[in-house]
């Protein structure tokens, strides 16, 4: 009794009774589950996503990237609020490559946003993020479905534009926000190369004060430039707006932006394409990430991998038979 | 004897002696060899590699990608011919995602440069492309090795600008360049997104005749376009040029361009530095196709795969269910 306390783990009936009922004490308890790397807690985790699938899907789930900086939280703890006010339920994740600097903000994440935090009808979650090789991904994948089974209508996924994170962003979301600075400079910089042409819109938030003009010229240019980029297959072509996050400008234009979006493209059918292709590729990443852990984790592979690494780094042997070498080592010849 | 013939495989010291002897009969031998699906093939290539590796490396990596239309095949003409007259000694590559539309322009892109493909020092190979899993890149990284080891010290690697393969180009080559056109409207829908952010350099193709003006206005939209995207890594800033291949105006620029790129990341350390992530990039890649075609190449696997992925596709079963099920299978479970 004592061991089963300590572990605080509940029944599947019990984790999807407490989830369908919008209890946020079990929600927080399943992505807790989900998130856990114990094996026996996957297999339970699993169960508890087979059980609640069928409530699933039905939010509207929306990314949002920017470097630090240019206001992703205050954007956030506003939008939400909107959209709260607005008769909405909200779910926040966010999401953070497991960097020491990011951890900071992470945490620091829920305490920014603590109005909304508050709201009955918004719950956030930071994603703690330790894996590198599609965890990341899959785990908020999995918290996605579960919130929506807990009946939130619209769910925020957060990530830092640094990294590799953006790109797996837009593989599970279906409207896809890139958050900029006008004369953003450096800051800029922290943002990965082929992300811009992914974003379904950009806004220049902190268009305010003495800021607003160089934000109308920003918006400008972004919209110029988008212009050049190609199509996007689902029909939809790119906006580019402006916010103020603290002074609450810009923000009704978002939401409303968002919605013609989610109209063409559910009218058009690539809405609904989309999640397919979605779940296709979650579970082919899925596929992928079991077959290269199980390599990466096998003993021999671990003890002999940064030899080789090094040996194929600085040309000393061809990438292949490096490959071959540990291949051969895997299937234990 | 004949059944020798027949394969008309050579030693590996007999294709070692060949390619650095600059025989092109023996290059293009073992550049099909490379290609070619059989496992004992395989092994003998991999030994051919490992014997030139060390006379490989020494050229400089080009992508070109453009949409059919773009005027490729007579750009590598005239830029070849460019090239080759200034002493140097040139392989192309083109590489063609597996459509029937495209393999015709294979087949024609080596009796449409005809002129090059009669030089001495020009040698061009169409890169059979008939797998998607990573097996593209792996033949083509090979191919190069061969080429350097066979002294052409610029490779010219085409890539038509529709599908997945551009990514890949960027991961094998030093400098890559994006043709376009000015006004191009639905040409430019075939070109992925996010390609234009991975670019070095863009060249407004055919501004020529009638199309001068419009070629100027498109080169200076798509320098403020690249003056917004995120600062590359390697210290280069992105440029627009223009040229006409079939007037053979702008060829000099696009080389000085491509040479101070070559000088300033060879003196910042990031050519090197690509150099080594390309091998070990390679290497997972590797690792990673091996994992994946021994997974789905499973007997049960490539049983029951439609089935659930048609489910999965449907929202049937969740995604990581589908995933646990073919793992099991493979597992023998």
């Amino acid at each position: 009794m004592a061991a089963k306390f300590r572990n605080s783990r509940l029944s599947v009936a019990e984790y999807a009774e407490g989830i369908l009922q919008g209890n946020r004490v079990v929600l927080s308890q399943a992505i807790t589950l989900v998130e856990s790397k114990l094996s026996s807690d996957n297999a339970l985790a699993g169960e508890v996503i087979d059980k609640i699938i069928p409530n699933s899907g039905n939010s509207l789930r929306i990314g949002i990237t920017g470097v630090p900086g240019v206001g992703k939280s205050t954007f956030i703890e506003v939008f939400g609020q909107y959209l709260v006010n607005r008769g909405k339920r909200i779910a926040v994740l966010t999401i953070d490559p497991s960097s020491q600097r990011s951890k900071g903000s992470i945490l620091g994440d829920k305490t920014r946003m603590e109005r909304l935090a508050n709201d009955p009808n918004a719950y956030i979650r930071p994603t703690a993020s330790g894996s590198t090789l599609g965890g990341v991904h899959s785990k908020t994948r999995e918290t996605i479905l579960l919130c929506e089974a807990a009946g939130y209508d619209v769910i925020l996924v957060e990530t830092v534009g640094v990294g590799q994170s953006e790109t797996s962003v837009k593989d599970i979301v279906d409207f896809f926000l890139l958050l900029m600075l006008a004369n953003a400079g450096d800051e800029l910089q922290g943002i990965k190369r082929g992300i811009m042409e992914m974003a379904d819109a950009i806004t220049i938030n902190k268009a305010d004060g003495e800021n607003m003009r160089a934000s109308n010229i920003a918006k400008l240019e972004y919209k110029n430039a988008l212009h050049l980029f190609p199509a996007n297959p689902n029909g939809w072509m790119p906006e580019v707006l402006t916010c103020s996050a603290t002074e609450n400008t810009g923000i009704e234009e978002i939401w409303e932006l968002i919605l013609r979006f989610e109209k063409l493209t559910k009218e058009n059918g690539s809405f609904d394409n989309n999640r397919k292709e979605q779940n296709l590729g979650w579970m082919e990443e899925a596929i992928k990430y079991h077959l290269e852990t199980n390599f990466y984790e096998h003993e021999a592979i671990a003890a002999a991998l940064d030899g080789i690494r090094s040996q194929v780094s600085q040309r000393e042997l061809p990438a292949l038979t490096g490959a071959r070498k540990l291949l051969d080592l895997f299937n234990g010849r």
